[in-house]
């Protein structure tokens, strides 16, 4: 990625950013990703240009086919022209390195085309780390003019969840054989999902997770006027019902503009990013003597003399 | 759970949770789950008895055999005359009511026994909920007096990586047929796990799952002292391979206790826990105007008109 950028190459960037240039716009990510101090210009910088893009969320557990799917959802986006960006959110992990790249693989066909920008982002280990990283680098993809930006995390944790609240629209995977129905509920992502794919549909039992996913959805009770997210089957690995797939994202999209919804979920969306950075503030301007004081706090609280309040308390100095 | 207990009510509570009334220890994971405000005074009364219980976390993938682990391993630890609780921790969810009950029919041979307490803790939607409520809740069941709590994520999200750093052991559960080894490295769990279980032995391809997690340990090249984490196969069903699974939770007991890394981890929840306290409190203590004008802070900044950073100054009336 190169290394960061000095102070005055910034604009310059920005700039080649706009015009599309795919070094530019991974550099700008690399400064995202590396939490550079140089953000707030950075941010302040690109915040004109964002809101155009459409934002959607791929997730669900290993082994269903999420970078299957979002390499056949690239190819469906370009037959229309669109410019697509993907960016593939990993957990930060020692074992990541290599293992990841085969998965990479399927996505060569697209690396060449100038208007298909790939990126993976790692959290670097740091708690909260995606939950400020990832709304910049959608800012920065979304002022770099992609019509659509594919986000997808890489496996279980942390990520799943936050990414649904950072998009404008959420794809739930699944496939037969990997947990029937009733795991689907037991892995919390019904409540998440705009859009249910069920994939490997040529697989035995698949259409009896579609017929589950169903029944749990329309039991879930929802407004008469609220959107019913829809189940649908795919075969990613050979493009089956990927065209049907981006009829529904499109329908939703323009049911979630009309509702209100896509406003909505993007105001609470930069609430949320607004308060993470007041709270990084805060915890940054913490009495210097509380902060050197935290560690021998939870020595206490760990050894049982002092409960986490008191602890809390004495750090604010508020006793 | 019952109403909750009045302000006087709390002593007694408490009284009766040591002696080790399911009842008593219900009504406070209750209070705890429903943030109550009394929380500071339960938790000072709590503190000096907490320290003690072994705590075990267990993640994995939906499907995997979570529920029956669990339920093996609390008759394995009866069979030693251990006192157990069990702590499912649950995503929110609308679909989960009546979908997770099925699961717990498993643990209703235990359900009947006066030294096991088992309980379903719901988030109840709130972002960091979870990593309030779940050390709480384990201090609980700590100063309660059980010899093992076991702490078993429900389904993936959020959950699974917080609870990892709130245990003194996390074994992460696997199975064939669920993805391979390599679907493990994506799914993130490979570094959170001090054990791995590959469940469901008996079918295809659990021998491969096995080595291939045996040889990514391998390549994570830790230091020679470290532990390294044993790879095991279970068929947690008719108990196979349940004794051998206790054993290496005791092995890694006794390494994490010698080696200091127990008393490191214990420490570094502490602090964690202390650490979201303060923050909590510096949030509920942000200038009012600052807190009433977040919504219109966040429209302007999702319209594309202010970027985040200049927000987040704006509440803490920076500028």
């Amino acid at each position: 990625m190169g290394a960061p950028p000095d102070g005055p190459e910034l604009d310059l960037l920005v700039g080649q950013a706009r015009a599309g240039r795919a070094r530019a716009i991974g550099r700008l990510v690399s400064l995202v990703e590396n939490h550079d101090r140089r953000l707030p210009t950075l941010m302040a910088l690109l915040a004109a240009d964002t809101g155009r893009a459409r934002v959607i969320g791929l997730t669900g557990s290993p082994g269903v086919g999420k970078s299957t799917t979002v390499a056949a959802l690239v190819t469906a986006l370009r037959a229309r022209d669109e410019r697509v960006a993907v960016l593939a959110v990993d957990p930060s992990s020692p074992f990541s390195g290599g293992a990841l790249l085969g998965d990479r693989v399927r996505m060569q066909t697209h690396a060449l085309d100038p208007q298909v920008f790939i990126r993976s982002m790692a959290t670097r280990g740091h708690l909260g780390g995606l939950a400020v990283a990832a709304p910049q680098a959608i800012r920065v993809l979304d002022a770099a003019g992609f019509d659509t930006v594919l986000v997808e995390t890489v496996g279980v944790g942390q990520s799943e969840v936050d990414v649904a609240g950072q998009v404008d629209a959420t794809l739930v995977l699944l496939a037969p054989g990997m947990g029937d129905g009733i795991q689907a509920a037991k892995a919390g992502v019904l409540e998440i999902g705009d859009l249910f794919v069920v994939n490997k549909a040529d697989r035995d039992g698949a259409h009896v997770v579609v017929r589950e996913l169903r029944n749990m959805i329309a039991l879930a009770q929802r407004e008469p006027q609220d959107w019913k997210p829809p189940v649908l089957s795919t075969s990613a690995v050979d493009g089956t019902g990927v065209a049907e797939l981006l009829v529904e994202l499109d329908r939703f999209h323009a049911h979630a503009s009309a509702s209100g919804l896509l406003s909505q979920r993007r105001h609470d969306r930069a609430r949320r990013e607004v308060e993470s950075l007041v709270l990084a503030r805060l915890r940054a301007g913490l009495p210097v003597a509380g902060r050197a004081g935290l560690d021998g706090l939870a020595a206490e609280v760990s050894a049982g003399r002092l409960d986490a309040y008191a602890a809390a308390d004495r750090v604010l100095n508020r006793s």
